[in-house]
């Protein structure tokens, strides 16, 4: 956990030649990169010159080396957390697992996941961010349950982490300043969908957080950052690529964001439903992902032949979680917040639901106040959408289909906007297939050859 | 010339989706390309959104309709000069004709060519710049004559223009502002190179000057800014369309500069060379572009059937050199500041000369103090470089091939350096092709089809 910072020679590279070197379909040297992120991050290379050069990359491309060197650089901006004091009682070391999901609608898995990974033993050190757009942050959810605390020292995470397993937390200012400067300028210039930025992005802050194995989440459809299969196959490969060559043990599912997951979005409803997982039930697709992500991170730190929803079923998985809540000073037991208002959405006719818009779910829940439009806004405990069928569903005219909640009334006329137009019924009622919701897995394995 | 300026409603539109927008691969429309140039100068849009557009303009381009957006929006955003008072004794409109080059080494022809269209009757006003870099500035060069001033009130420019048809005068900051700070923003950004931005940059400032006609002198080699002949061709179409699109008269003559124009590249040594050009004399390859330029000048207002050759011979050309240097408080019989320093180098070898590199010379020429490396430094007026031999010509061991001209000893080393390797010697002797100077023309006729 040392803070380290790069160290640059103002006049051994110019920031122009370098962006013209990329412009002009070249590749850039780890010299050359490392000295572009440290001089930015430093103020000598100024944002006009760095978002020519993010634009250039982002039309242009950047190959497997350049983007490992990008990350390094961006790794090396700042501290780098370690793990390896966690010890067994035969003193050896215990290897931690964490999950990253790319983002989507109703995505709370990383509630359940958490605790079911860490009853099996295994430490998760979880550090996560707040929501901003559409898509919920993790933090916000978890802020839902009283006396819940989001922050925590570097030491009160190790302890947490060897004596309960799982910490979901926020992550520290420290690790890769380089990469929320660039965020911020990739933000306002266009430069945000650039896969090798947001590939190194991601994966700088893994890497310096110090896990040993990481399972990642990237998710494609409407509701995704990725809107198709391809470009999220290519990010999830160019980030297991990263991991791999950082010495992380590091594997992707490749997971459908058409429509939401589960039958909420919001923070204090997401939580009930991830308390449901943990209690054995919840919603199918729920259960699913989290049962997925559980074995595949129990694989990559060499516990196999076990299957996950076991913990689920037998209660031990929700013991992790109140251990986990109770560390961080939550009280597991106490009631959740509810909104001041609830507004039900009836279907018009009756057929099979065939499609369910996450991105206008996300908007809906935004819209009635359970996201942030901007960083120093907050958010409601409380609001949210409450789903009552998905695609493959019947549904029967007059039937709720959506539960608006909000504190503000007047947010309702907004939210239902939002979800105009937002699913489909079949009144003919033939059969209907669901897209699978894991669709593919990548790992070391399959980028070679 | 009334300043005109650009309002725009800051919620109209967003600069991260316009920067989306062409990023895409999609065309902005009048509105957006108004927009943003509006809210760039204004400042409300920031440096490092213009640049990641600029980027994504270089890689992607702009279409005829989007760089006559760009262009007219630049006009816009300042004044505009109106020569339309200029009469001839019977009332009628006195066309105006006006020349620009994408900038050579040696490229004095300005010098030469504005008296001599001048001395037909045509009003000549050549708003002119100082040079950065290898290539000289006009300005630069008239500057050596003793009493020379380049600042003109617009009224000041109008009454000469009125009285002795010939104005080369340094062009006011009122024309294109918007061009200046983008400009600037382009040269650290690595976003020089776009042939939609330099079209514009080049056309926004002509257009504002108000001429009827234009004569574009673009040049491709070693020496000039284009290195290939297909990127000088598509900036001469680009730039012959915008101004064809805008009323004025446009076309292009493409040229050789591989190697230096003439046998000076400096500042006093150049106006020397201009005015043996004046007197009948001078190098064939300045005399022969003079006076294509001046007929293709003459020509776009209506003078046809007269050979400018004549009035270089005749001094007609002269006269008006004389009374366009008077007019601006230059002395014409002043003798022109001489060099503290001279060095020569000599043939090692005989045979003929077949490569003289156009950018060596003009980089001795501005190490040996005829440019300037930054816009606030001064120029050496008896600086540069004088050439005894160009290809084609026969050369024998011993002759002086440079004179180098300075004022400052210590830059002489420098400038060797500069040269060495510069030019080919063929000692075989066979007969030699040197290429033709002008080597293409391109009319508004030429761009449809």
């Amino acid at each position: 956990m040392s803070p380290t910072g790069l160290t640059y020679d103002p006049s051994a590279h110019d920031a122009v030649e370098l962006i013209r070197l990329k412009r002009d379909h070249g590749h850039l040297s780890q010299a050359q990169i490392e000295w572009m992120i440290a001089a930015y991050t430093d103020g000598y290379v100024g944002d006009e010159q760095m978002s020519a050069l993010a634009m250039a990359i982002l039309l242009n491309g950047m190959n497997r080396v350049e983007i490992g060197h990008w990350t390094a650089a961006m790794i090396a901006s700042g501290e780098r957390m370690d793990f390896s004091s966690l010890r067994g009682p035969d003193g050896a070391r215990r290897l931690t697992a964490d999950k990253h999901s790319t983002g989507g609608v109703g995505d709370k898995i990383t509630l359940p996941l958490a605790p079911l990974v860490a009853s099996y033993g295994v430490p998760v050190p979880q550090l996560s961010g707040r929501g901003l757009g559409h898509t919920g942050g993790t933090l916000d959810k978890l802020e839902a349950i009283p006396g819940w605390q989001a922050d925590l020292s570097n030491s009160e995470l190790l302890r947490q982490l060897d004596e309960v397993n799982a910490v979901i937390c926020a992550a520290g200012p420290g690790l890769a300043p380089a990469d929320k400067k660039l965020y911020a300028l990739r933000d306002v210039t266009g430069t945000v969908e650039a896969i090798p930025l947001i590939a190194s992005s991601i994966m700088s802050k893994k890497i310096a957080e110090g896990t040993d194995a990481l399972v990642l989440d990237v998710k494609a459809g409407a509701g995704a950052f990725m809107k198709s299969r391809a470009d999220a196959r290519e990010l999830a490969r160019t980030m297991v690529a990263l991991g791999t060559d950082a010495g992380v043990k590091t594997s992707a599912l490749l997971t459908d964001m058409d429509s939401p997951l589960g039958l909420t979005a919001g923070n204090a409803i997401e939580v009930e439903e991830s308390v449901e997982v943990l209690s054995g039930g919840g919603p199918a697709d729920v259960v699913e992902l989290t049962v997925a992500l559980a074995r595949e991170m129990l694989e990559a730190v060499g516990i196999r032949g076990v299957d996950p929803a076991e913990n689920l079923r037998n209660g031990r998985a929700m013991d992790s979680w109140r251990a986990m809540i109770s560390a961080q000073s939550g009280d597991p037991d106490a009631g959740l917040p509810q909104a001041k208002h609830s507004h039900t959405i009836t279907a018009g006719v009756s057929g099979t639901m065939t499609r369910l818009d996450a991105m206008a779910v996300g908007l809906a829940a935004w819209r009635l106040g359970a996201g942030r439009a901007r960083k120093q806004d907050s958010v409601q405990a409380g609001a949210g959408v409450r789903m009552h069928a998905k695609p493959g569903d019947a549904v029967a005219a007059g039937q709720p289909l959506f539960t608006l909640l909000t504190d503000d009334e007047h947010r309702i006329a907004r939210a239902e906007e939002a979800l105009q137009g937002s699913m489909d019924v079949d009144t003919e009622g033939g059969p209907h297939e669901t897209p699978e919701l894991v669709f593919d897995r990548i790992t070391a394995a399959d980028l070679t050859g």
